[in-house]
C-alpha cells in the first residue's frame, strides 16, 4: 500500500487529534532591576480525565543537566496520568503544586482508596530575561494553562516561552507535525519545543542572525514532547524520542553540558484505565518494522526540527529584567 | 592488609563523617475523620555549602513507581548540590519548594549569574494514616528539618516516617551502618532508610506480628540512602545502590508493583566544586576489584537489611486518620 | 476471584508449556594438568522456528562484569528470536558459531533477503576446574545442545554448569517453578539458573558446608532464566527480572564486583511473527496492578532462590583440572 | 585562556596519539551467484598490552538493532580491556574468536590465576554485496587485523567496510578529528565510523547521487568509534558518544527499525592497570563545565559528521555477489 507524508493540517501538536496546549503568560517589569518574564505551558494528551484514563508515554534522556520530575514513573508503568507541565526552573514546585491540587480536585480518590499520582514537569531556565529568584509563577497558574488549554495556542515568546532564549536570539514555544496516509488510514506525529539553548554560532541556518545577541549566559535546555496517534506501547514511544533528538541535532545545537535536553513521547491511540475488571489489556501496536514507522520517525525527526525554528519564528522581541533585550532572530 | 569489618559507632548513616540527619513531625488530630500524620526528613551530605561543594552520587531505581524528584541530574553529573529530602507523595512540591527558598537564601549567586539547582526529593505514601490530600506540610518545614540536622536524630515513627507502615506494622525511619578497618585507614559505609512497604506475610524474620495489622492498603515504597566515606566515583556509587537492593530484598519484600523503591548512594570523600580555576579535577578513588570495595558491598547489604528492621525497632505504635492504629510489630 | 501459588509439577522452568532445556558435557582428562570439565547448555523457548516466531523478552544486569552477547536487540526490540545459549566465558565465541550454524541451516532466508539473526549467549568462568583456555567446546556442541532439549533435563555439573561453583562447593544448573492459580487460569514462572557464584560464607542458609572448599579463586557469576506463560510484554518482564534478582539476593550472596549477574526473561505466552501481512499486533497483556502479577512477582523470587538451591542439591563432587576437587555442598 | 579548534594533522582517529587502525579485507569472487566482499577491522587504543592497561570507555546505543558484543561490562566498569574489532554481522563468532586467541598468547594468565577477558565486536550487514551466510572472516584475520595496525589506514571500502552501503552509495569506514588548542595544551577528539546505514533520499547533502543506487535492501547500521586524549571516565565518556549521535543525524539519516547505531568513545589520557598494589586510582579528570569539554563536544559532533562523508569519498565502486554493483557516490 502506498505511504505518503506531508505536514498535518494545523503544522502543529494539536494535529494529534485531542491534544491541546494551554498557556499562561507572566509579563511585569517589577523597577529597574527586576521583571517578571516567563510563563506555564500546558500540554494535555486527551480530553478526558488523565488519571482514569493512562496514556502511553516514555522519555529520553540527550543531556541530563535538568530537574524535569515525574519520569521515573513514566519509564516504569510506560503511561502518563497527568497533563505534561513546562515552566521556569524554579518553578517547578509551584507547578507541581498547582497540578496537583487540580487533580485531586478533579479526583477525589486519589490519595484516598487509591493510592497516588505522578505529576510530569518540565522546565527550562529563563534567568536572563526573568527575575526567576522571585519565582513568580504560582500555583494557580498551572491550573489555569489546564483550564485554558485548545488545539488553537500560541507559539513563540507565551507561556513557559515567555523568557526563553534560543540560538542567542528569542526562543520558547514551536510546533509542527507530519501526517502519514497509509490506504484509508492517517497517522500523525506532532513535535511541540520549549527552546532555550544554543549558542548563535551553532545554529544550521544562515544569514539570519541579528546584530545584538545577549551576553554570554549559562548554559540553556530545550524539552521536547512527541505526540502521535500511531498505537504504539512505551518501549516504541521511547524509539521516537531518540528520534526527536536527532531532529534537534540537525539544528545545530552542540548540545551542551548544562543544557537539560529531555524528550516526552506519548501516544493517544488508546489509554490504560486506572481501574478495570478485567487483568488483561487488549493491545493493537504498529510493527516496528513497517513502513510507517519508518515515516513516523522520520515525521518526528522533521517535525522536531521545524519546531525549533517555528519558535524562533514566532517569538517577537521582548525585554526582561534589568532592561535586556532579545531579539527577534529568525524571520519567516 | 588484613580487612575486618563491624558496625559503626551509632549504628547509623552519620557515623559516616559529616553526614546529619533532621527531621519535622507532624501530628495532630484535626477531627474524626481527618488527622495530620507526615514529616519531613532532610539527610545532609556535609557540614559546608552543598551548592559550592558538590557530592558525588548516584541511584538505582529498583521500581520506579515513585515520584522522587532530582535524579536525571545525579545520573549525568553524577553528583548531589543539594540535601536529599524525603516526605510524604503530595508533600514533594511543598519540600521542593522549602528546599529551593533555603537554597537561595545561602547562595545569592544561584539563578543570577549561576545557572540552576539541582533538588533531591523522595517520597513514600502515608495516606493510610495521614490525610495527605490535606498537604500539611509547608515549604519552612523543610528548611526546618535542615536546619536541626545532627548526627544523632531520632528513628521510627519520626519525620517523613512518621505515618509510614511496613510489613503491615508500624515503619518509618531505620539507619545502620559498618565500618571497614584495613590497616590503618577506616571505611564507613551507612544506610538510611524509609520504610513504607510489604505486606506482613513477607517479612523474612519470624514470630513477630501483632494481632492486628491494617486492612489491605495500596502498595508501599522505600527509600534507601547510602553513604560512604570512601572514595568512589558516581559509576562505583551506583554499584552500592544495587546492592542496597539487595539487602532490601533480603527482609522478605516482594517489591510489589505500586512500591516506589529508590536508591540514592553519595560518597563524603571528596567534593567537586561548582566553580574552579583549574580545568581539572584530582581524583583518588578506590579500586573496584579491591577488597575494601567487596567489604563495602557486604557493608551496604547489611546495613540495608538492618536499617529496615531498624526502622521496625524504632517505630512506635500510631495512631491516625479515622482513628486507624497501625501497632508497633518489632521489639529488640 | 481467588488466588493461589504452589510449585509447578515438575518444580522447573520446563514446567512452562513449551519451553525445554538441552545440555552437552564435556569431562575429559588430558593428562596431570590439564582437564576439560565444561560444556553447553540450551534453553529453547517453544517448538517451533524461533526466528519466524519471536518470544518477548527483556534483560537486567544486577552486575555487568560479564560477556553475554545478545542483550542490545533484546533491550531495543523487546524479543528473543533464538535459543538462549549458556557455556563456560572463553566458548562464547564458538557457541556463537555453532548457534548461527544451527540457525542458518534452519532458516534459508536469514542473511540473504531476510537482513539478519541477533543470538544470546550467556557464561561463567569454570577456569578452577576446567582448563578453560584450551576452549574445548566447539560449535557442533550448540547444535547438540539445542536438539537434545527436551522438558526432563538434568540439573547440577551437567551443560554449562559441569565446571561451576557456588557458595564454595559445586554449584552448575538448577531450576525451579511457581504456578499460580487463578479461577480456571493458570500462569507459571520458572527461574533456570547457572551458579557460578558467592563466597562459602555468604550462604544464607546454615550448617551445610564440607570441611574442604577450593582455595580463593576469581570472583564468579551467575546466569539466570525467568520464563514464563503469563502475557506480559518487554517492560514487564524487565521487571520480572529485577525480581529474579531478589530471590538471588536471598541467598546470601553480595553481588561481587567480578561477578557477571545476569537475568533474561521471557513470555510464551505470544510471539511475534518475523513477517506478516497486517501493520499491526494484537496483544492482550497481564495488568500491571493485577493480583496475578504480584503473585507473579513472589514465584519469581521464591522460583530463583529455590533454584540456586537446587542447583547445589543436584551438582555432584566434581574433579577438574590440576586434580582439584570441588564438593557436593548441600543435601536435601 | 584562549581557545582554538581545527582538524588533526591526519584529519583521523589516529591524531590521538597511540591510537592505531589495521584492516583485513577479503575480496573473492567465488562464482556467479556467490561472492565474499567483507572484512575486519581492529582499533587499538594503544600501544601497549590493552587488558594489563586497560582503557576508560563507554559507550551509547541509539538504535539496538545490533550485535555488538561485549558492551555490558563496559557499561559496568567503565574500561575497555581490547581491541575494538569490527565485522560483518555473520562474522561476529569469529572475530571473537581470533580476538581471543590473540589475547590469551599475548596474555599467559588470563583465564589461568586471572579470572576473564571482555572483547568488544561491532557488526553492520553486508549481505548485499558480500555472501554473508558463508562466513568467510576466519579467526585468524582478526589477529592480522590487530598486527597490522598503524596510524596511517585506508579509508573506504577496505577493513569492514569492504561491502558497506551507505545512503544508497558505497560505504565503509570514514574518520575525521578536531584539536582543541587551550593554552599550551592540546587535546584531540577523533571519529572513526562503520558507514551501512540510510536511504539515498535521507543524505543531508545534494547533488551527489549516481543514477543507479541498489534496490530496496534492508535497513543497515552504523558503527562509530571516538577516541579522545582528553582526561575524561566513562561517565564523560558517554556524554561524548551521545554527541557522536547528534553528528551522525546531521548526516540526514533517521535511524531506521533495523539500523544498529551503536558508538563507543574511549581517552587514551590514563590507563587503568589490571593489577595494583594500591587500592587507589589517582586520576586528574576535565571538568564538565569548562570550555575545553564544550570544545570537545563541538569537535565530536563535527568529526562524526564528517568521518560518515569521509567514508563516502573515499568509498570505490564495488562489484559483490550476483553480479551486484554499488557506486561510489560522493566525490571530494
Amino acid at each position: 500500500m502506498g505511504i505518503m507524508m506531508h505536514k498535518g493540517k494545523r503544522n502543529s501538536i494539536t494535529d494529534v487529534p485531542g491534544v491541546t496546549v494551554g498557556h499562561v503568560t507572566l509579563d511585569e517589569k517589577i523597577n529597574e532591576e527586576e521583571s517578571v518574564c516567563t510563563g506555564v505551558t500546558a500540554i494535555l494528551p486527551h480530553g478526558g480525565n488523565w488519571f482514569e484514563q493512562k496514556t502511553p508515554a516514555a522519555s529520553f534522556v540527550l543531556n541530563g543537566f535538568g530537574k524535569t520530575a515525574g519520569l521515573i514513573q513514566v519509564d516504569e508503568l510506560g503511561v502518563l496520568e497527568s497533563p505534561i507541565m513546562l515552566t521556569n526552573t524554579f518553578s517547578v514546585a509551584a507547578v507541581l503544586q498547582g497540578t496537583m491540587d487540580y487533580m485531586l480536585a478533579e479526583n477525589p480518590a486519589i490519595g484516598d482508596s487509591t493510592s497516588s499520582l505522578n505529576l510530569l514537569v518540565g522546565e527550562c531556565n529563563d534567568s536572563y530575561l526573568n527575575s526567576m529568584r522571585r519565582m513568580a509563577v504560582e500555583p494557580l497558574h498551572a491550573a489555569e494553562a489546564i483550564r485554558t488549554a485548545s488545539a488553537d495556542f500560541a507559539q513563540g515568546a507565551v507561556g513557559a516561552g515567555k523568557g526563553m532564549i534560543c540560538y542567542g536570539v528569542k526562543g520558547g514555544i514551536g510546533s509542527s507535525s507530519r501526517t502519514v496516509d497509509y490506504g484509508d488510514e492517517q497517522f500523525t506525529a506532532g513535535a511541540f519545543v520549549l527552546t532555550n539553548f544554543g549558542r548563535k554560532e551553532e545554529i544550521a541556518i544562515a544569514n539570519w542572525l541579528p546584530e545584538n545577541t545577549p551576553e554570554q549566559r549559562p548554559d540553556g535546555s530545550v524539552i521536547i514532547v512527541i505526540a502521535t496517534d500511531a498505537p504504539l506501547d512505551s518501549r516504541q514511544l521511547k524509539r521516537l524520542a531518540k528520534r526527536a533528538a536527532i531532529g534537534l541535532g540537525r539544528t545545530g545545537t552542540h548540545v551542551h553540558n548544562g543544557s537539560g535536553d529531555i524528550i516526552i513521547a506519548f501516544s493517544t491511540a488508546y489509554t490504560i484505565p486506572h481501574q478495570q475488571q478485567s487483568p488483561f489489556t487488549d493491545l493493537r501496536l504498529l510493527r516496528d518494522d513497517h513502513e510507517v514507522m519508518a515515516s513516523l520517525f522520520q515525521g518526528v525527526i522533521e517535525s522536531t526540527e521545524e519546531a525549533v525554528y517555528q519558535s524562533l519564528f514566532h517569538a517577537e522581541t521582548t525585554v526582561g529584567r534589568m532592561g535586556r533585550v532579545v531579539e527577534k532572530g529568525l524571520f519567516e
